[in-house]
């Protein structure tokens, strides 16, 4: 596998640990970090500095892939080699517990390591190396695919409401909900986006408007509460989103803000189109009401990206990372299989 | 008149300028300004160093004072006088085209130059001086009856969300749309807010979070894009915002986001409030299609209080500074002179 500048996460050159672009620090600076050890992989997740459900998941395949090359240098019994991997996968898990791609890719990791259990470590090791990188290689085709769904709703002349980050930084290559607008650039297609800040981590504007440029995509930032004005204009055709875990009756879960984006779009009869591998997709989850909602720290809100608070000290904050979206909400979910349209029960 | 930690704005004990909160700078500092010429007055309304529509209304009576006095002392003949008074008020009125307190207080000023013409020019300042301190002084009479109208919408142990700052700083004393709330408190109810923080330039998180604490009213500070999680899970019985112009069948222009925000409500089934003095009240607009949006800096969204830029350079910005909310989507419109009901047809 060739990698390019617009993988987000790899392995290094000598395979031994993880090479990620540092999302917190886009778009002043592009800088990589080297991650090796299990707190810092799990630090990396929880601070975001990767992000990006499906990018998640390929960090979860080659984070498994390490630490079960660093488990079979230390161990001789397999028992204890098991054990501890499964700890890991376990660890992980629950530095973003919204996202499904993260069990996902871990459940996938260690079910490759189970069906090699009678082979030898290296063997094992080797096999889970193997399963990572396709973990990789097929979200870069599931993108693909879905981004030529997604251009299939849009036409020449089109603008387009983007939320949070579902680009290349979130998957690798053409991303999710940015898909369609970067390859339909690549196409010549003129087409035009409204990117949502996407606050209190700013991903819209940090890492959307950051990628869409750099695409050709034609672009103009909003703050979150700008988005109804836009749609009230008559500025845009659709609600382009990415999506953190899909339950079987469609309902999304999505960073937060993606729930009021879609009320506002319904209002103003606009289509809400959510983009997704299908792993994003629980079918154990049959709605909305089982996933639980992510609340983070009130300086993300009060104090993270400022010059001074910009919030008295004293003051509570509510911090969710995510919210749900009704299944009625959403005009379509979009996969590499193809466009599904509601009522929608996924199996 | 005596004036209060609370009055954002007032005339220095000399009389010879006026003394403004730099709403700037809150809640971190609490610095005052002295503003004498007009391009200083002009630039405090423009970067919202003073801001709020009645407050604005305040500022400009001040103003319209302080310019009469300047310009009698350098003219003899009164015909240059009031043409030079009426083009300090043209130019005054550009500072915030939406806000509609502002060409109401001129207008109710150069009326009042108007109706001493015949008097000296002596007779003519002091005139408007005493007309500057009514409009104050009505303000605050208004301010605590739409308090009182407001308090009867919500029952004790409520929550309700707000937005922008509709508070003192706003106004004077108990302001419009924070007015229940800390009138509230004062009568022992215990009250909550929801404050949305209302980007780009922070207004909920750094003066109503602000003003609210110091009231002794529990608050809890949010990202406006986490207004719908909030609704969705049933946490607030109420929105109060305040206006910066209504037009005659009740479509309200107010802070950017407000639109939205009514959207959600309506989806929620949440009632929607409007709260300002009747002078926000422009029956000579029939609609808010009349009412021209206000667009300002994309640095507000890039920069602004920003440890360093959180988009690329070469993104394109829409920042519109107001929004029109259909008067279909609000549920009453409370002013001094009690609650109106839709539908509306002011005069």
């Amino acid at each position: 596998m060739k990698y390019e500048v617009n993988d987000p996460v790899r392995l290094t050159d000598d395979g031994k640990a993880i090479l990620a672009i540092d999302q917190t620090l886009l778009p002043n600076h592009v800088a990589y970090i080297r991650l090796e050890k299990p707190q810092e992989m799990f630090d990396a997740i929880k601070t975001m500095q990767v992000r990006g459900a499906p990018c998640i998941g390929i960090f979860a395949g080659y984070a498994m892939f390490l630490q079960a090359k660093s488990l079979a240098s230390i161990h001789t019994d397999k028992e204890h080699f098991y054990q501890d991997l499964h700890k890991f996968a376990k660890f992980l898990s629950t530095a973003r517990p919204t996202v499904m791609n993260l069990p996902w890719a871990l459940k996938r990791m260690e079910r490759t390591a189970a069906n090699n259990m009678r082979r030898s470590f290296d063997t094992i090791v080797e096999a889970m190396r193997r399963e990572a990188v396709e973990i990789h290689e097929q979200n870069i085709r599931t993108c693909y695919a879905i981004a030529n769904f997604g251009l299939t709703l849009i036409n020449d002349g089109d603008s387009v409401m983007t939320y949070c980050n579902a680009g290349a930084l979130a998957t690798s290559r053409y991303g999710t909900g940015l898909g369609p607008l970067i390859l339909g650039a690549q196409k010549g297609m003129d087409l035009h986006a409204y990117i949502c800040e996407t606050r209190p981590m700013l991903q819209g504007a940090r890492l959307s408007a950051y990628e869409l440029g750099n695409a050709g995509v034609k672009s103009t930032l909003i703050c979150d509460n700008m988005a109804a004005v836009v749609m009230q204009q008559g500025w845009v055709k659709a609600c382009f989103v990415g999506a953190d875990r899909v339950a079987k009756n469609g309902d999304t879960a999505n960073k937060i803000g993606t729930l009021g984006l879609a009320v506002l779009a319904k209002h103003y009869k606009i289509p809400f189109y959510v983009f997704c591998p299908s792993s994003t997709i629980d079918i154990s989850c049959d709605d909305g009401s089982k996933i639980v909602m992510e609340v983070r720290d009130s300086d993300e809100i009060k104090r993270e990206y400022f010059k001074s608070p910009v919030a008295p000290d004293a003051v509570d904050c509510f911090n969710p990372a995510s919210d749900i979206t009704d299944a009625r909400l959403i005009s379509a979910i979009i996969t590499e299989d193809g466009i599904n349209y509601p009522p929608y029960d996924f199996n």
